[in-house]
């Protein structure tokens, strides 16, 4: 956190796919030096030329030794092997941050970061498309995204702030200071187990036992599936891997909703349907409800409220 | 049927909410007289100034007289009621079809009507919006819809050939004939399921268990909750009565998703995240198949194939 005032802060941004390339766009013009680091050196060499990047050095290492700030956008498992691959890399006093979607693996994974006097903030910024890799990057992906941030233990204020600062400067929007373990409860509810549910019903829908019947279903599908099943098409590798390192939250989601379903095929089954419908329209007036809290949310934005 | 030569069909229309009154607009200035009957005067009145009927009668009895075919377009609880209450209004040799969303119950009401030479061809236009009423309706409704058709035992083909007239007149795509029992089962699976699953899921994210967590989750829920739930917005009332109508098909529908998403949750349960992925995998391959089918689908109809 050296020298902010005489000239810009080194930010490392180490992983140039969707997160990474979008994230040196977002900050072009702003008071960073964008240093970079891909895998790939035709993604290296990209990034220079189309200015996602000030520099881009080929070593995770040269880039981490000169940053004031290093945001890791690689996938869950590089994150946690990164962590603990380079922890010598970075200078005491630098801040180190991540995008990953879940918290509480890469915070254990970060710990020993601290007794070298590396300080460790996780970054969550809920931004995203289904699509994957430098190609799809685009400077507006953070616009108004809210962002969670879980420093860990002992972390000072301003490290906070200047991991804060970055994903301000990107065009983020609410920045929220969230524990590591509520963080992964609360995704686990609101987009991961969105995940199994829409594969399950992709599953149980469309591979039907014989071909007369799957034809019947591909033809039957219209847009309730459409849009119940959309994020079934995202990418399994991904998902994999943030399901795997979210293990007890996504399991504790998906026990909630069982919840929930096992209640209304029982209200079915014994025919129970004056109660049946008082669920559904319970159901029904929390999501009408969550629709004009995001549209009132969304006016407030605006009016800078 | 008779009269089909000399003069116009005369279709009577029972119930003019979204599907009756979208009917009796779609089929303006083709070879039909529309005869239309709703249980409000003003929506009568409404009907014959604004061109949705030809005329409208008081009550059903005086429209199901001059009719050579009747579309009941009414929820599904009050077309089994029409149908016993009025089975002495209709002419023998005319035909009587409905647009209900369930059809085994539906053509078990309609049992009696064989015995006074009147023919039921159940119907379901896979149209409609999450809006309801005469002022929702539009002309376009049912363009390229699929329809369903469901004759009862022993009705002549040129009955059904009279239903089938009538939504291709009104717009409707693909006609198919199908077992009623079958029917039931492939909506139960590409629709009433989906309803369930999309409720269970806005009860168990957005009905946290304090005030803090809601808020959490209000604010956490992005773009892949609001498709996985979209339809939770429908109305409870409409799919209480559809699913009420096709309980033993609702459940087997249940059945195969939760055998899928129990699947899901054992081998995250188990840890093996090989499996999963695989898994994961071939519900994306499924879901981008349904798309591709989907599109190739649209193609073929713009070109005529």
């Amino acid at each position: 956190m050296a020298n902010q005032e005489e000239k810009p802060v080194a930010v490392a941004i180490a992983g140039l796919g969707l997160l990474g390339a979008s994230l040196g766009m977002a900050l072009r013009g702003k008071p960073f030096r964008r240093i970079g680091w891909a895998r790939r050196e035709t993604v290296r060499r990209w990034a220079e030329i189309c200015d996602v990047c000030d520099v881009c050095f080929e070593t995770p290492e040269e880039a981490f030794a000169v940053a004031d700030v290093t945001i890791l956008t690689l996938p869950i498992p590089q994150i946690i092997q990164f962590l603990g691959r380079y922890a010598t890399a970075w200078r005491p006093g630098s801040v180190v941050s991540d995008a990953g979607s879940v918290k509480s693996g890469i915070l254990s994974a970060a710990a020993p970061l601290a007794a070298r006097g590396v300080y460790f903030v996780g970054g969550h910024p809920m931004a995203g498309t289904e699509k994957s890799g430098p190609e799809s990057a685009f400077p507006e992906l953070y616009e108004n995204a809210d962002v969670f941030l879980c420093p860990a233990r002992g972390v000072p204020a301003e490290a906070v702030e200047l991991v804060a600062s970055v994903w301000r400067a990107a065009g983020g929007g609410r920045l929220s200071r969230i524990d590591a373990l509520r963080h992964d409860d609360l995704v686990a509810h609101t987009s991961h187990v969105l995940h199994i549910i829409a594969s399950a019903l992709s599953l149980s829908i469309l591979d039907a036992s014989d071909e007369e019947t799957t034809l019947e279903r591909f033809r039957g599908c219209a847009t309730g599936f459409r849009d119940t099943s959309r994020i079934a098409s995202s990418s399994p590798l991904m998902w994999r891997q943030i399901i795997e390192n979210n293990r007890p939250a996504v399991l504790r989601a998906l026990r909630d909703f069982e919840c929930c379903c096992n209640r209304l095929r029982d209200l079915i089954a014994d025919g129970d349907f004056d109660a049946f419908e008082r669920e559904f329209a319970r159901g029904k007036l929390l999501r009408d409800s969550w629709i004009e809290y995001k549209r009132q949310e969304e006016n407030d934005e605006r009016t800078g409220d």
